[in-house]
């Protein structure tokens, strides 16, 4: 697991291996955890050729519930959803069974059936605690980059100064317990020195953060790297990913994401939080029978873990809840929203209490508007969502081309100088603006606010203000009530901010996806609130200096309160985020839990819906389907149609040109000509079929199943030779008595392979796919089994469709 | 349309016949409206047994996509999804196609692509103006009962003293202009004569306006009757009932909506707008081509129009739309999700715009709490759920009973009487308790509200008031400031309180299912709301007399603000609604859209968790499954997985003492072979095999499909008597010259027909159906055909296996 470094962006298997049945010879056979046992039962097995249920009695296979690896899976394979359904179900009707025999079955039926609540509440509880430590320990960090505490270095800037005596809302920045390293060093806080110092020490910091965080990555869990939410996509799809849940990957993400946010490269800490959930998920899911078992099951209880992860990261439960379902969840029963309810509850419930942000607040970025917005508004707000929509569109062309560089040139071979070259870019650019030196999401929360009466910020140097300088106001009267020109301080503001913005969208391309932990939520969003403000004060002077013209007139008279910059900036941050990830639903939820209010629901959906719809319009993929593809994961993407003309016939293989399908007979094979076919072929399973003249479908046996059982009749029963037959029927063919003894191989048999025709439409096969999450399907015509399409097959076809026809997109 | 009636918990056909496929031959042929052509193509026709696609020329049949009928369904059958989203994606692959070609084309296919928003602009608009006229009338017409306004007979009492001089809080209701039927007849308003003209004309309105509402649901539209949820899932599940959602039923249902409410009857008008807002979409569906012809695509629509519906009811769009995906809809894709969202909140905003309530609120019960809740009061609050579960239980059996009794006895036969007995002892026995007397959404409104600074209520009569009578307040000073003993007043009121309880309990259970409009949102929250308010009052008193105790000190002494008995009464109805309906999420969330703050939540949870726990071991149907069953709709929950160990072959058709399954042979019958197998069968479709021998499956054809192209052929095509052959064939095979010509009915066999094997287990089985919106299947073993499997089948199926392990539901 420590050296297979580079998985940011790198392929999960080299690109040239063309299918997940190949890459199945190298597999390590790691069966100390996932052990079920076979428990799937065919009912009982008849002897007749008669189908019909009768009393016959059960044919017990000497091929019992015992050998150890069938039904699991290897890395970098896919689940059969079906099959692990099945498990449970079975599972579950064998405790029920039992419960009626004995009170301690029952009591043991009952804990199991409250053990996922349990389980949830467990996430819930440690998700929230490790967000909390995160929170805290980056806030700390942060400003340890500007300075230190006197009274305890462990104390941050705004917790060293709540012991202080200076009271006002003014002065509460500026205890003279908090020492920026200038004051430390050269005892002067004003000055080119004192400037230089600070510079100096703030550069430092960032690059000493920077490379402990990206060292721990590389050393110990190069799973740990990046957002980690294409992978969960992935891994809830079905996809197998052995140790990016694991708990190395837990303890070195949540260590890396603090010193990476704090070492001020532009990133979030929002994706690696459902990262670091999900890893809390999995872990868990080890000590609860019903889900380590399961893979089903666990995928479950991950999806809950996303809702967690961004009701943790935003203080938004609900939407938590509807961005897994939206944007991460394959698989989401209703029995899962309801869970993942409870789980994101009692998560940002944990975090209120623990109370990172020293505000009782649940929220990330709180707000509260008093202004209503008008109907014109929407015209800049979906100016905003246009911009959203080309930011995102922007932004996921150029990252996606970065990546692609890296890749594929040297580039990629240094990882560590990477992540030191940008943090060191980033500091030093960073540093002179005070709208980039802050942390992203501090930028944001003044962003967002509404110009108070007491507001010291720039932002809200307003004529009608007397202290005309930042930092200091002398009189509080008149402010905030009504619009009033700009003063000199907004107007540096303004430019400042332009700056940043310009800044904040270059550095961000070029810092999702390096070997650190990085989100992309808070940087999105601070493009668009920066955009948004800037339109929004913008808008403000537009209506003061033209209060008299027909379109403002009644409505936006100077001091009347009429704008909110705050609301633009909101509305900027939902279109850009909404552009680079294709949220709608969940991301307005989001917006509407931290303002509380139906009121701003209407401009936000305007401005995400366009973004949506523009950046769709220039792209059809969210960045997190792009990373996908990137790293060619096996993702069959839920929401797009499959709007294609093509028949299963065109998809399935064996090819015309192709040999043919490689079939195994239900009887008349020897262990000899089996084992050699397992050599010959790289398939994942065989289809079994009566005959090879009569090509009639019976079942469908895994490749690893078949070699597991194989060896174990091998080494276990007696006289088995080369020449022993194999039997997958259910009774057996009379056979000579010198003849070794056969290997009887039914209960390995998948006797309900789904099948289709070969004039299915391909739209109803992917349709199936999707629903049912099935690893293969085989093509049958009137009876006669005449090939098989794999989900690597579909997504190849997709593939091949989408380029063929690219902008069918545009109408769907 | 009109005379169907009985349609409310009447079977939609008689109970004795027990298959979906039998009722098949009365069917009145209706094209008037819904004639999709039959736009499926199964790629070119190929005449080589090679499969393989090639070039050779489509083979044009002379049943081209002309024959009026085919592809659409019958009254009370279910549609197939499959063949639905298949006609949808041809018709969006064949515009797309032409977009190419010119511009009026591609400005076609943009407002293709658009026209689904505009129709849930539409929808929105015209359910939030209906649920305003609906809220306002209703509004008015309740306090006509009681009195009228002299400004005009048209203002109701709020808006009626609007205009008056007293604008005293305390006085407004009094304002001169407002009189009562007491002070118009006698010119007195208080003593005995006055009370008993108030009561007899309050009795003789509320039997005027039930006798209204029941004779127009009667005479024009029984299908506005009841609540109408349980049709719209079992509609949205791809059931067929005609009219269900029409404009006469659109137009009764709004109309006898205002009666029935205003009547106070024991009744709410939320279920009821959810059938308002689908009859809506239904109508606005007709004048968009996309969704007029599709079934498929018109359910996603209904879909939203649900979400709409309680979006209105409650001014909870995102609760609405939690709403539909939780408790209602069947198939809910994510573009639904957003679409939904979208017109909730358009149907939110245009129903504030009407501003029905007078307060400029979108929500219907605003309440505005100060104080924290106590983790001891989690105690009290998961009483209210087990409360909530037992009414919840109590109720439906009640009611499942009552109705069971009012279908089977001559009860049923008299509609209007039992109306109006129902309407005059509610009317009775409600006028002499205040609590009654006013309708349950005024109630639950009061009930909800914190004891504020001018609450002149005799629930916030404490001692601390001076004035101990209902109705005036002399001071206000240290009011709503603390928990205090309470009055005399408050003990009053909670005397009529737990009276009304009892009384709404029994009433509530005769009224819904009545042949008037009634939802039973409002009455279960009334209930709810009583007996929240009561546990809270008792608790506060509890807490100020035992204030020096262990477990009060610290949180709640006296003058302390401890116990908010208004949360109580939220947390009570929510219990109450949940045990009745099953919701979860979507019930806390709407709960939690009505405070806007996150902080009750959890109360909300337990309550809801703890009530949908009790009922869930009490009985495992929610009241709409309930009536469901009871109707006996053929309708697939998606919520409870089937568990049990049968497999496909124990469901199929024909069972083992059965005749052999009816199949077509693909050539080698003639006409009158066919004709007489369609009129000896009932069967919905028949499968099409090689040969009789050989039982190899071809195909599926329907039955209404053969029928219309029968006949069509034998009146349209020259030279087809009774022996002409039928060919499903791709090829004509060799006939001799004298023969009479073939009939060639390739283009309506479907050659992709599902199929399991007999040993797939039935749980599988039952997830295809419903992820898939199977009507059939067929069962193959070994490429034979065996039997087929049917919507019906396993709705039987399931019922049975449920009946023989009736508590497995407890351990899910």
């Amino acid at each position: 697991m420590m050296d297979n470094g580079g998985f940011c962006n790198d392929n999960y298997h080299s690109g040239s291996s063309d299918d997940e049945l190949v890459d199945i010879s190298d597999a390590t056979e790691d069966f100390s955890e996932d052990v079920p046992p076979l428990d799937r039962d065919y009912s009982a097995g008849r002897c007749k050729p008669d189908w019909r249920p009768n009393n016959s009695p059960k044919l017990i296979d000497f091929l019992d519930d015992t050998v150890p690896g069938i039904g699991t899976y290897e890395d970098f394979n896919t689940i059969d959803w079906v099959r692990e359904k099945s498990k449970d179900r079975d599972r579950h009707r064998e405790i029920t069974n039992k419960s009626k025999q004995s009170t301690v079955a029952l009591l043991f039926s009952v804990s199991d059936a409250f053990s996922g609540w349990l389980l949830m509440l467990l996430i819930g509880l440690m998700s929230g605690a490790l967000a909390g430590g995160i929170d805290i320990s980056a806030h700390w960090m942060t400003d340890l980059k500007e300075g230190v505490c006197l009274n305890g270095f462990w104390f941050n800037h705004e917790h060293c100064c709540w012991a202080s005596n200076e009271t006002t809302f003014q002065e509460r920045d500026k205890c003279p317990q908090w020492k920026t390293w200038a004051e430390l060093m050269v005892g002067v806080n004003v000055g080119a020195s004192a400037y230089v110092v600070n510079f100096f020490m703030y550069v430092c910091w960032a690059l000493l953060f920077a490379f402990l965080a990206v060292s721990l990555v590389k050393t110990f869990a190069p799973y740990a790297c990046g957002s980690g939410i294409p992978e969960i996509k992935t891994i809830l799809s079905g996809f197998i990913i052995r140790g990016y849940l694991g708990k190395w990957t837990l303890i070195i993400k949540t260590i890396t994401l603090v010193l990476a946010v704090s070492s001020g490269l532009s990133l979030g800490k929002e994706g690696p939080l459902v990262h670091v959930a999900c890893c809390c998920a999995n872990i868990l899911c080890h000590f609860f029978t019903k889900y380590r078992r399961n893979e089903a099951k666990r995928r479950e209880v991950l999806s809950a873990a996303s809702a967690v992860g961004v009701s943790v990261a935003f203080g938004a439960p609900i939407g938590g809840v509807l961005f897994s379902l939206e944007e991460v969840s394959y698989y989401f029963p209703l029995k899962t929203l309801w869970r993942s309810f409870f789980a994101a509850l009692v998560a940002a419930f944990t975090l209120r209490s623990i109370n990172p942000f020293g505000n009782s607040r649940l929220v990330l970025f709180y707000v509260e508007f008093h202004t209503p917005w008008h109907l014109l508004e929407l015209i800049p707000f979906v100016l905003l969502g246009i911009f959203g929509g080309l930011w995102g569109a922007f932004f996921i062309h150029a990252n996606i081309a970065w990546c692609r560089l890296r890749k594929n040139t040297r580039l990629g071979h240094y990882p560590v100088l990477e992540v030191l070259v940008v943090a060191l870019l980033t500091a030093v650019l960073a540093f002179p603006i005070e709208y980039t030196r802050m942390s992203s999401s501090e930028l944001i929360s003044e962003l967002f606010n509404d110009c108070g009466l007491l507001d010291s910020s720039k932002l809200c140097d307003y004529t009608g203000n007397s202290g005309s300088s930042s930092g200091s106001v002398n009189t509080t009267a008149a402010n905030g009530l009504g619009a009033r020109p700009a003063g000199p301080g907004l107007y540096t503001a303004m430019w400042q901010l332009a700056l940043a913005l310009v800044f904040k969208m270059i550095i961000t391309v070029a810092t999702f996806g390096m070997k650190v932990p990085s989100g992309l939520f808070i940087p999105s969003m601070a493009v668009g609130a920066i955009a948004g403000r800037l339109l929004g004060v913008g808008m403000e002077q537009l209506a003061i200096h033209n209060h008299e013209r027909e379109i403002f007139r009644g409505w936006c008279s100077p001091g009347a309160d009429c704008i909110t910059p705050g609301l633009y900036a909101m509305v900027g941050a939902a279109a850009c985020l909404g552009g680079v990830t294709r949220m709608t639903v969940s991301l307005v939820v989001i917006m509407f839990e931290l303002t509380g209010g139906l009121e701003y629901i209407v401009p936000l959906m305007a401005a995400t819906m366009t973004s949506k719809w523009v950046a769709d319009a220039l792209g059809r993929e969210s960045i997190y389907e792009a990373h996908i593809r990137l790293n060619g994961y096996p993702f069959l993407e839920a929401k797009e149609e499959f709007r294609h003309k093509t028949l299963a016939t065109d998809v399935m293989r064996p090819r015309r040109s192709d040999p043919p399908l490689s079939v195994l007979t239900q009887s008349g094979m020897t262990v000899e000509e089996v084992e050699r076919l397992i050599a010959d072929t790289t398939y994942s399973g065989f289809p079994v079929v009566i005959s090879e003249q009569s090509q009639r479908l019976v079942g469908f046996v895994l490749r690893r199943d078949l070699v597991i059982s194989l060896e174990n009749a091998r080494r276990n029963q007696e006289g088995v030779v080369s020449m022993s037959s194999i039997l997958f029927t259910e009774c057996d063919p009379p056979m000579s008595p010198s003849a070794p003894p056969a290997v009887k191989l039914r209960s390995i048999l998948d006797l309900s392979p789904f099948t289709v025709t070969v004039h299915t439409p391909m739209e109803i096969v992917v349709d199936i796919f999707r629903k049912l999450g099935l690893r293969q399907c085989l093509v049958i015509q009137n009876g006669r089994l005449l090939g098989i399409i794999t989900k690597k097959d579909i997504l190849k076809h997709m593939a091949q469709m989408a380029n063929r026809d690219p902008d069918s997109i545009l109408f769907n």
